[in-house]
């Protein structure tokens, strides 16, 4: 696949009510994506696309991303099966984040770690922040 | 307040396992915030802390953030009067993003142009990505 070319941005009100998909990639060509569970709404992960994995994941409906760390372009769940089908992808205002809402095929698993979510612990909240501030497993 | 020092980070199963919060910011000292909503699970913004908005955002368990545009620390809310009240704040698997399930204060609406969350658009999915991609209008 070459490299996708999105529309290029407009002005602030193509950007914020248009009806045109003109996404914003960062200084390192990447957009924020946020995967929540089509059904319970949970937050399930969030990754970083670059323009091939956002163009993949609009033509197949399954979510790709782009790993940071290796350096590569992932279709989550490729090894695993938990690939994510999108039901629905959102824009925010400023077209420089994606969401997401996906059903997780497989085990339903989506983090790495064999947890459901990513998002298996709670910050205490209430508190002054620092060393020492305690996390609170949720599932 | 002084800038705000929180642990510093463990290794792979201290951040993914542990219960004490040791947050990764990023080269700019910023770390991605996820807003939805805590009843209807909707996600309303997304949005950047820096450790100062961080440790504050724990401490008063109102949501603050610091603007990229503007260069600034921000209190959600503070001149619309729709501050986000911090019901639980979750954070993944590599302590390098945080959840907020919030409560919005005043009249509900979290997103600049009047929107009650700023993901008010849907992409087109199923089409090669490229200029012309049509978003369409949810709420």
């Amino acid at each position: 696949m070459t490299t996708a070319t999105f529309a290029p941005r407009g002005d602030t009100r193509a950007i914020e009510q248009g009806d045109e998909f003109q996404p914003k990639l960062d200084a390192d060509g990447l957009i924020p994506a946020i995967v929540t569970d089509a059904l319970s709404g949970e937050v399930l992960m969030f990754a970083w696309m670059n323009a091939e994995a956002l163009a993949l994941t609009i033509a197949t409906r399954k979510a790709h991303f782009w790993t940071r760390s290796r350096k590569k372009l992932w279709l989550k769940g490729e090894e695993s099966g938990n690939v994510l089908i999108v039901e629905d992808m959102r824009t925010d205002c400023d077209q420089d984040v994606v969401w997401l809402r996906v059903s997780v095929q497989g085990n339903g698993v989506a983090c790495h770690t064999g947890a459901r979510s990513c998002f298996y612990r709670s910050v205490t909240l209430g508190r002054e922040a620092g060393p020492g501030l305690p996390l609170e497993r949720k599932s």
